[in-house]
């Protein structure tokens, strides 16, 4: 395997959908927030991604079996209640290379582009590093307007205060070149847990923006879940990735070539 | 040389050969256990691959001889009890960039499955970082059928503590990606040595799973000889390539980027 | 994204324009120069560069809204006493990568010499790491003419005592293999904080040399609003860059492989 | 600059030429005998290497004029007792990608193979650390043939004790893989300073074997020149080369990935 590669699974075609991204990042919050919408409203997987930028490994589940590294898309019909189509990523790790990054985020741009998507949702945590009262969301966006509308639900701006590292970030900023819009959710969390405290911040902002309908009930049970089904490996997969989206101000030397 | 090369020295048939895979790794224990197959059962090379994401290095003989970092494939026709065909890969490294890996794995993936390889064993050592009393043999697998094979031979599963990082673990992802199936067998050793007993405790269960016969008898000899033989340059190669395979937990970001 | 690209913005034409590089680096020294040249001179942004070798993020500006990584083209027309065009590089980010610092910097030579450009000026800061009381300039040039040059306008040659690390080195070296002549313009600066009397020493030589008019009064303001404007993220970047521009001594390998 | 590149500065023939490469590399040992031979028997520059994975630099001369970074090819035509043709490659640094240094040495290869060199000496310097009373002269080959020949001239082999990393080994290790043959000769030094005395050992053995004729009278004086021209640049560059040539049993984890 020489390039990123994408297999569909299943040829569907979408209208407008929006796009939300939520591969592993911080405290699991994007990537829990988003298994969860998966599985309550019964997203399809449609496609899987590989790429030779991803760890040169493969994860052991519960059983004994081997899974490979990958990507996977998922969509939903008529969902909410705008009747929205989406496309959902998920996955258990992230482009580890410069320019595995690039190549990878420029390809799933391409891809949710060919069924039509024009609006992106990033979701991550935001690590403090210290106990959360109660989980703020922070976000960025491409646009004013998408600012305004990010406050106008409580959302505050992570202006001045750092960049996004890593596929949340590229997606937004390629996304921007090509006349996509798009914004960053971020949960507030302690980081290096599973955190379902901050991902049902974030879904509650996501929930509202998008009018999705998504019973929260459960998410608690699902971290809990989670934090059994998730290898040491996935966890130390997940160390990587946070230290890859380190707050800025630390050190992070690692993307240099 | 900018690419993965294979150089065929034979041109042979096989049919549906199993795929052994034993390139170096934690305690030398998948390499003892192929190379002593090989010797005892006189398998032939046939091939074999050079690539530019091995190590930019020789390494010297005992005569003083270089010797290029390589990948070698050996055959064995109508072998054992069940008259099969084998290829076995054997070596003196592994690819070590993140892209290289994937390059080397899919290139070898379609070598042996041009072929007729359907079936895959990868061979290597779990290391304890403390003494073993009886060296036991774990193990992982593409498939629920595969995991229920290997506990009837007494093989623990390595369920939820670990991802298998290296050419052991991507050959069987990548590999089950293309409908392969294959399994992983892992000698418990201390690590850091060349430990004659994993690759016994290896052999005896990859023996009895594939019905080839050989004899354990010289193992033990062969382990001293391997001692001898092999360079200070082939132990920090080693060393390396033990770092990459580390247990879960420990930190390894070496193969970021 | 898998390779460099340049958007042109604007097709223009220009006479023989003289190329002036100051992409980010010690003590935002260049990019300050370069930033007041633009803004008093009214420089216009023609085209855009991209590379799968800046690092994989996007910042956020004051406002919240995401910037993507690049590097920009503007051009001046007829500008200064000589009425010479100009090319005026500036940017938030330089490559990381080993291969992809030659790449960006071969499509960058590329494209100024498609414009007729000949003559190239890179600025930078030499850091000193302690306080400087009157900022000197140092140098560096592509032929003993122009150092003859540079020596009559009072800059201190750094003969022998170092090394140019990153792109103000890599296009003189680059370019002089294409016959294009060039200088390197350093500004002493403790370094570490945006450096108003490093880029004004900077500045003064650049003008004299190129006979450009730019009015230096509002250098110092420009430094307190760069300092405001600039993000903590973008400070990471800064700090990062700074250190691939270490003083030829200290220890660098960052950029192996 | 997207690949290697070689350009040819004379279109010359040659019959048979014996091929000698010295790059940088410990103590300035294979550097210095080169360039020395290179100035006593004026042998021309008539080709250069550049490559993307060379560090991405210049270096300043003394007069403070960049110097790209490049290997250069010399060629000697009916020189010593033999009249034999010679090229010999030198230059102020070698490539430090993985893969980088793969692609060089298969281009310099072809390169040299295209004048119908079939032979190859690789010269360098074998750290020991500590002083050195005797310079001795450590050597390797790719043939028992050659082995006999290196110990008539009273090398000592360098046998099991660790490999040879960087352009010295490759070469001769993809040499060999074509059917070329070569031996590669350490002089033994401290390490870390321009060595005259490890230099002086070296070519005493090679010009035994070549049958060339150098006046060695000029080597302490060139060694001291030596000193004198190289920057603090070219030293911190040589510094790094040595760390890629660590005798084994040191830790060297930096040509991963």
């Amino acid at each position: 395997m020489r390039e990123t590669i994408i297999n569909v699974l299943e040829d569907i075609e979408l209208s407008s959908p929006i796009f939300i991204e939520a591969l592993p990042g911080i405290g699991h919050v994007g990537k829990l927030a988003a298994d969860h919408i998966i599985d309550e409203l019964k997203a399809v997987k449609f496609a899987e991604l590989y790429s030779p930028s991803f760890p040169p490994q493969v994860l052991v589940d519960e059983d004994g079996i081997v899974e490979p590294m990958r990507n996977e898309f998922y969509y939903l019909r008529d969902a909410g209640e705008d009747e929205r189509d989406y496309i959902i990523l998920v996955g258990n790790t992230q482009g580890l290379s410069l320019e595995g990054q690039y190549e990878i985020c420029g390809m799933i741009l391409d891809f949710v582009e060919g069924y039509g998507a024009r609006r992106i949702f990033t979701l991550g945590g935001l690590a403090t590093g210290q106990p959360v009262e109660k989980a703020r969301v922070y976000g960025a966006a491409t646009s004013m307007e998408l600012v305004e509308d990010l406050k106008e639900h409580g959302v505050i701006m992570r202006s001045a205060d750092g960049g996004i590292i890593g596929a949340s970030g590229l997606l937004l900023g390629m996304g921007r070149l090509r006349g996509m819009e798009g914004v960053y959710l971020m949960g507030e969390t302690p980081g290096y847990f599973i955190d379902a405290e901050a991902a049902r911040a974030l879904l509650e902002v996501l929930l509202e923006m998008t009018k999705l309908e998504v019973d929260l009930e459960k998410l608690e049970e699902r971290a809990e879940e989670t934090k059994k089904m998730i290898s040491k490996a996935q966890q130390m997969e997940q160390e990587m990735i946070e230290r890859m989206n380190l707050k800025p101000g630390e050190e992070d030397l690692r993307y240099i070539g």
